[in-house]
């Protein structure tokens, strides 16, 4: 902690996010109270309210005098003072480019760059922050692993397990890939009564043919959290012998404690700015020896070892696969990112989460008529705190657009998931999605506005 | 101006990088003159000192005392407080994911960050905005077509040529793909006098087989200004009838007026970071009809207009080359740099680096025994401001490392340029770039204690 509190106080004195508006007090006196305590203390209304200081996005009005209520976290996540802070300190101190210049400047943008690497293996639980490869997200993540491991290890008669509650970045790059290629895909239904993943499905379609399982770890739209031990068994018991598996974890791993290691898969990609980080940067995470196997994706600076007219030489993972000018001011942030929900605590964050949700699903459910609300209910499995939904006879662009002028914010459409709303019947659904800054009274005033607006549309028919 | 000026007030009002130290006033203070004139008038040193109170990290100190004289310029530059506060107001306003929501934030983001790719449009004369993609840097563009265009366009006999003088990014996404492809590298050597492109030498490599010509602008070592229109010529002229020429324009756009269209050329490719942009985004330009007829690149969303479980349609560029959550708040970042470089004028900073880099290439030729420039002379050919070199019997990464500890980064190394570091005989270089905030003191700062750097080395030895 006293490191962090020094850091802090740096940043206070240079920076805009800084100490007149309370500094980063909402992330660190929670972190404070909770070493003080050696426990992990339930997040308090107290805490919430420190939390929310920390958003200066949060203090904005919209459509004149309309707080802003923002419920699209699942979308993107908004950004504490911490990051931005990390960020300003980069551009007013230290801006360089990295890994190729020995004055100051470049060494000390050099070793934040790396130091951020080391804070996102931490969080994740990587074994070594070499696993950890920075891209610009979760989709370019994906599509790294689908053009150099998929490249090289997938061909006819080969097949890819995956979802149909699938995000679209964990199912077009791999339809691109198997037009080359020749691979099948195959996708596993739900359960239908609980519409969470059909694990029954998804034993059948594993074969001595699947080379790769491919899944996200929390629904985007659903919101159930898929069994990663399962499908790992099902995909080491019953798959190919090489067959791995990748976890799409841009849902789980900024709202839950997360560790890749213990999983047991074999990549996990993630997105920083759903996790508190700004946007264009993300990351995959890789265990070591199917990193160092796998082809270079870009070809560019960094990534080389030495560059000869004829052939080049490569750089060992992470560098290999990260060619060009890299995303530094961004990494730096994600690093901050990573400390800042650290100090937090990611238990209690999951279990504020959990209790947040289920109080918003069971208002939904019991204040809004003939709304559908899609996934398990709280009551049949733990939930993420999204609900995406649908009301009888009104479409969700309507619903998102009225919501829209109280200053709430929440989304509409098919949030990337074509195939998941195929599979449901429906085309568009709106979706409230919750982080560490939202409040029961946020809830009760979205259920509220939900229901005039219904009442409105009612009335107007 | 009026627009201009508007904003600027705006983020006056808010930044941390606003009013007190100065504001916006170097580039609009420029500018506003020059739109009273209705000329072009010359940088003055008043202009300068204007500029320099824009770029919060000129104020910094570096081992102690020592006042920051940033020559690394090549490498990437420093941002301005108006780049700063445009990103500012993007995390403290409106930050939220693009294209997918009908909230306010989210309608907000997606009108600036498509205003944005306007501008970046607008400053490279561009003939739609459509044409420009945004990418992480100008690597990932360059890979973007050969992994695109060039997957679907080249093979076995065909031919690719390019300059021993290309920068890494420029060919070793070519020698990946020649793996796979089959088709030949042809590297162009230097003009032995001159150690300028030998454009005789293009015309002979040049063949029927010829698919693309791809070629650095200006180059980061050389520092020569290569003759596109006679490379275009030669192409059209003496390539396959399909001949491409892509531009790697990172080392002309950031200092000279560029206008895509007019140079005709197919790609042309730029780095924002080395623009006053933030690090995490590039572009890549495109001639519309060749866009069009490019398969994808990466899956995700964004890149989608339908997805369905055996297959997807392509929404139409730039989105088909947009993968997931862009790097919104950097993509903005870079079209305010893009105003912010309008403002102050291409030409004038043109001429201005014009005359920068005449005066440290002399300085350093006049001053410092056993020194040796690379590319060509300022009486042979125009030249960028810096200037890549070795001084005999130092190592030119001990001349980087001494004049750090007096505040001054130059960089050495192969600076992403190894073959033609072979070429040239020599495995590193040191090199000192300029950008509009440099000045001519510190260019004598600069050789003065280069100078003192070599006597010392001549009195231990």
């Amino acid at each position: 902690m006293t490191t962090t509190t020094t850091t802090t106080m740096v940043q206070c004195s240079r920076s805009r996010w800084g100490c007149p508006r309370g500094g980063f007090r909402g992330a660190s006196s929670v972190a404070a109270r909770s070493a003080a305590q050696g426990t992990s203390p339930r997040l308090t209304a107290e805490d919430v309210a420190g939390i929310r200081r920390e958003f200066p996005i949060l203090e904005r009005e919209v459509h004149g005098d309309k707080r802003l209520v923002y419920l699209d976290n699942a979308a993107t996540s908004q950004k504490p003072r911490r990051v931005l802070g990390a960020m300003e300190d980069y551009y007013a101190d230290y801006n360089s480019n990295v890994h190729r210049g020995v004055h100051a400047l470049s060494a000390k943008a050099t070793e934040r760059y790396e130091e951020a690497r080391d804070k996102v293996a931490r969080f994740v639980g990587a074994e070594s922050s070499r696993e950890i490869v920075f891209t610009r997200n979760a989709s370019e993540a994906i599509n790294l692993v689908a053009y150099t491991w998929g490249e090289e290890n997938l061909g006819e008669g080969d097949e890819v397990v995956l979802t149909v509650a699938e995000h679209h970045s964990n199912i077009v790059p791999w339809q691109i890939l198997s037009r080359r290629k020749k691979f099948t895909l195959k996708y596993v239904r739900l359960d239908e009564a609980s519409q969470t993943l059909d694990l029954e499905g998804l034993g059948e379609a594993i074969g001595p043919r699947t080379k790769l399982v491919t899944v996200g770890h929390v629904s985007n739209v659903l919101g159930c959290v898929n069994p990663v031990g399962d499908i790992v068994a099902l995909a080491r018991s019953g798959g190919h012998p090489g067959c791995k598996v990748l976890l799409d974890a841009c849902q789980s791993v900024p709202h839950m404690p997360v560790n890749f290691s213990e999983l047991q898969v074999d990549f996990a990609v993630c997105s920083g700015h759903k996790m508190c980080a700004p946007t264009g940067i993300g990351f995959l995470w890789g265990k070591m020896e199917v990193l160092e196997a796998m082809p270079p994706f870009m070809g560019g600076g960094e990534m080389i070892q030495d560059v000869f007219e004829s052939h080049s030489t490569f750089a060992r993972p992470p560098g290999k696969f990260e060619a060009g000018t890299p995303a530094i001011c961004e990494a730096i942030g994600l690093g901050a990112a990573c400390d800042y929900l650290s100090d937090i605590g990611m238990h209690r964050l999951e279990e504020f989460e959990l209790e947040m949700g289920t109080y918003m699903y069971e208002e939904l459910e019991k204040n809004i008529e003939g709304i559908e609300i899609y996934g398990p209910s709280p009551k049949q499995a733990p939930r993420a705190a999204l609900a995406a939904f649908n009301v009888e006879g009104l479409h969700a662009t309507d619903i998102s657009m009225i919501l829209d002028q109280y200053g709430i914010a929440v989304r509409s459409g098919h949030h990337c998931t074509q195939p998941l709303h195929h599979h449901l019947g429906i085309n568009a659904s709106a979706r409230a999605s919750l982080y560490m800054y939202n409040t029961k009274e946020e809830i009760d005033q979205f259920v509220a506005k939900l229901k005039d607006t219904i009442d409105f549309f009612g009335q107007a028919s």
